[in-house]
């Protein structure tokens, strides 16, 4: 029988651990991935950190969700991805890590966010079968109801990988708040999702793209990818940096603000950068009870908006890959994965990962692990 | 030579007083309004009161905003409405108590919300000419850039005073934050404002209305509006009535909340009582520098929207007037204006709008005054 | 072995016949559905005329698609239905008659009008296993992807079995387009569509409804339906129909028209009715091959939009059971189902419904039948 | 006194005469421009040539909208530009050639489109005072309610000249048709409009954009526009171009197609390349009484819009040269005004101009002629 190798979450702060289980039979309509590498992203450091989460869930788990690989082996029914395209053994894919549950408000309205999204699945017990719930594992076993897409040739592991998690939810979150050909953009932190932003907010038309950040390598990337204005917020007051944006915008303030700090109290500074009617876009800050302060008047008396938004439709990974393939010779992408460390150091990544200097940390599976 | 009334404010909390001013000649574009009810809207009593407004304002000012009028004088080169339809001196008219200053981002979008939309009238100095800057007054002068409508017969100034301000604002905040078919909406406050609220809520086509209060006589009053459940909120605790909400929603939560309370710290519950994907439309808590809390995981991790509003385009006020002729016959729209006042009592007025039992207190001019 | 009766189509032109099939075992993730009542839309009577589809099918064919049932039969895994709502045997259920592909870019992008929707179901031969692939029969077999909807109670079939096509196509093609309130909306066609349609405006907070037909009798149902102006085509001519809709429009024209007609003929003049800036909602035109003719000017001068609806988003069908309970005693929803035929006499009532006079004619199922 | 030419239309197909008139005094709130350059647009010549146009206009009538100039004298109230930058005697500035009427609903509603945009103004007998009413003379004489805004000084007038027509034209239209990252845009036709529709399209994250046109240079230039694929509508049929464009959106369709060419007769062919759910933006084809055809089944069944759109709102001027400013280097904008011909010219300009070789004629004003 044949098995594959998982690292499971047991409890926080703790190592994870490596466990072995056999290699599910693929029913009619599912597909078995054979992962090829895999992302450490933020939440995967709260779950492990034991910050923040209070979606009940099993354990022992495998975590990780953002990720790419090739089909193992197709369900008898499975024969191509969600264009329509033939889809063949061997072909490597790109996919949501959550799929509608169908019996939803926003399932009904043809809306990503369904709360229900991860039902059996992400979060089960790696005990329970099959296993393979998670990108931190030699594969992933996937049921109907997740969105596939076969992966252009040209794209290397490491631009892939982001795009199902950090990558797509970038583009759904700018395309939602809707960039007007000309406005000022600001991205609040530049980790991979403000990296990404930088770029995608340039390419759906923005004037000009203000970043911020305190680490000054991270700002001279945002550079790279094409940010006009770089700010660390070390250096300058909240009040200045307020300054800084209206100085910019002939007095006016930003047209959209972009959070992807992930801290709560970015909040208000952003709302006083924001023009009369201007959009604030909240992604990063998905901590659940740490309230932060907002201002009524400042929202109420200048007609302006906040949208939070979380995870996608699924076109938009389709777009994401082809955006890539458009883009790559643009945009430093090939930096967005900082490090990688190969799977079986996955405990001295999320180490490295958790002291906060890498953009994003990849794990690379060796193709003969299996 | 003519003269006029007005009634100023000088300083907080000591009643206005009258003044005499001579009538201007109406400029070629301009027109002279005889004003004949003019009512007191809560952001009245803040700057009487001295609460909060940091806009700043000459001395002494005739405040009041919301009022209704006969035209008694029209420039030379004013002939129509701003419908097109013909004007003539004693029609009486409904218009937009702000005008757009045309060199702001807001009026390059033809957006409401303008922040200079008060500049040179609202606020200024009733020793600078025209002298009749406010509703408080026997007159109202207009420049150019006012809306100006003719109002229909059949509704009396009762009906037709607090379009230009409660009513227009509803309207336009319930269009913009879009009402779909069936939504359930809750409307935080029982006041002018949220009583309108019931009404044109369910007028476009809201499946459910929920209210909350804390005056019982108001809530029943939402009855008659069309209210179908009230939660007196001293009554239920802050859990009990999200739970009512979600108990009433199939458990789903509201689509819609709809703030006219005019206090921060209804914000939270009403988060807490939206769906996932649901929008929360801040009208009523135009307050600065007091701040609240805001949970950024309810926001993001479930998509949930905040849309503030200030003022509205100019159609709102066409279609109010419309919409009170044709459902006039079925909400009690003529008890908003809970107590009237004459215009020389004013001080009285203010005293008792004061206290918080009225629903909108309304002043009337005598039309043998001048 | 169970069996069941349906009627099928084999050419055009000739009575439909009845065909006895076994009655397929139900699969863990199906379920069967016992028809109790089935409606003859226009477009079955395109097919059955051989007017116009060029949707390849099979031979022979169960027809039907608007209708309402009770669970039969639940497959295992079936236990709740779209809402997350307990559903069990004997429910009565109304449904979408479609299901997504999920392998298209309309379905990628949660939107309705996916081209493969009623892929390997409604127009399969029946001669296919589970053979009930349609309205006309006994049963009706569903299989996962179908949106299912418990029904309310109060609501007899005659209100029901229109929902899944007439009703949810009304509501979803009006929310599309768009209400304000006080819109002035002109429905082309009192048929089903056109007159739920007059309710639905009204309800959504349009200000006026104007409704043309040809029979006198439509026309007055109309009224009863709440619409505020009729216009018999036969009485009028098109100039004069337009010069009637500015008349009571200021002279600014209709805000929406919305077209049930069927006739390709009645764009033009829809058109020429629209204010500057309006919008035309297309939906009974499916016609293919029939090309009108549309004036270029009248569209790009004065900024005028044409959007075209097929199908519905799942959300539709809740709120449009929610609707008629909520609105079951003001509007005469029963006179939709103008006549009903017992299911035996489904040629008879092709032969009715195809003379015109009826609004919908609607096929009783007879309990005893199985 | 000093005087100022212009030359005037007077009937169909004559040369325009040159006279002479008074330069006015500037009233309080009106400047005067002088005229640098002007540009002749297709719609110029449809007057010229007495083709279509049926809105009444005076003889003899100014011709020309499209220009740029200089501010010649301010009048004592006029100290800003539309943004509120400091405006002086001598600055250059771009300006909106309509001005709403405030009294209609598109005013009313803060659209663009309004049917009243030229009253009193383009189009009126020069031998009205002001008499500078259009762009072909040395003068322009602007009341108020034209948008007016100060010219960058790295961009040239002929970079400039085409922006408050063409360039703020499609940069609306494309605006509101709404670009989503990765979209393929369909551009039908390679004049000015056509090719600045390229680049913009780009600039707001089309993913591809193919363009048709009968004209090689035109297409060359497009591909240096931008353009991924270029389409001689000579060379292939409409079969085959439709064909063309499934085969490059894997089967799927175009986005947006949008209308630059003027003819009816494209519309048909633009609906075919779309996909399902895709949206056509009709600008070019303001030809009134020229009807074509359309196909009511391929726009409902597949759920396609089409809108039109005329002029544009006021921030997009602003916008448009902010754009022109940040990606001059990597558009030939300065071929889009590809012959100029001195002002004096003016009637062989016209000539040229209508043998359809060129992409754009601009009008060059001798400094010294006033």
């Amino acid at each position: 029988m044949k098995t594959g190798i998982v690292s499971v979450f047991t409890q926080p702060n703790v190592p994870l651990e490596f466990r072995e289980y056999p290699v599910p039979a693929v029913a009619e309509d599912d597909l078995l991935v054979k992962i090829s590498m895999a992302n450490i992203c933020g939440s995967d450091l709260h779950i492990w950190r034991g910050h923040g989460s209070k979606i009940p869930r099993g354990i022992p788990q495998v975590l990780g969700h953002e990720m790419v690989g090739n089909v193992e082996q197709l369900g008898k029914n499975v024969k191509v991805d969600s264009t329509g395209a033939r889809l063949e053994e061997g072909d490597r894919i790109a996919y949501s890590y959550f799929k509608p549950c169908n019996q939803c408000w926003m399932c009904l309205c043809g809306k990503p966010g369904c709360p229900e999204r991860y039902r059996d699945w992400i979060g089960m017990s790696s005990d329970q079968p099959p296993h393979f719930h998670g990108a931190y594992g030699d594969y992933y076993y996937m049921k109907p109801g997740h969105w596939i897409f076969k992966v252009p040739e040209d794209l290397p592991d490491a631009l892939v990988s982001p795009v199902n998690c950090a990558l797509a939810q970038v583009i759904y979150g700018l395309n939602q708040i809707e960039i007007t050909l000309g406005d000022t953009v600001v991205i609040q932190g530049a980790g991979g999702l403000g990296l990404y932003a930088v770029a995608v907010a340039k390419e759906m038309g923005a004037g000009q793209v203000v970043i911020l950040d305190r680490f000054p390598a991270r700002l001279e990337l945002a550079r790279e990818f094409g940010a006009d204005h770089l700010i660390n917020v070390d250096e300058l007051s909240v009040a200045d940096r307020v300054a800084y944006v209206l100085d910019h915008t002939r007095g006016t303030g930003a047209d959209v603000i972009a959070e992807f700090v992930g801290s709560p109290k970015v909040l208000s500074e952003g709302i006083e950068m924001l023009r009369w009617g201007g959009r604030y876009l909240w992604i990063g800050n998905i901590n659940l009870e740490q309230p932060t302060q907002i201002d009524p008047g400042n929202i109420v008396r200048c007609s302006k908006a906040i949208q939070g938004i979380i995870v996608y439709e699924p076109w938009v990974i389709r777009r994401a890959l082809d955006f890539l393939s458009r883009t790559k010779h643009k945009y430093p992408y090939h930096k967005i994965i900082s490090h990688t460390f190969p799977f079986e150091q996955i405990n001295e990544a999320f180490e490295f990962a958790s002291e906060g200097s890498a953009i994003r940390v990849g794990l690379e599976f060796n193709s003969t692990s299996s």
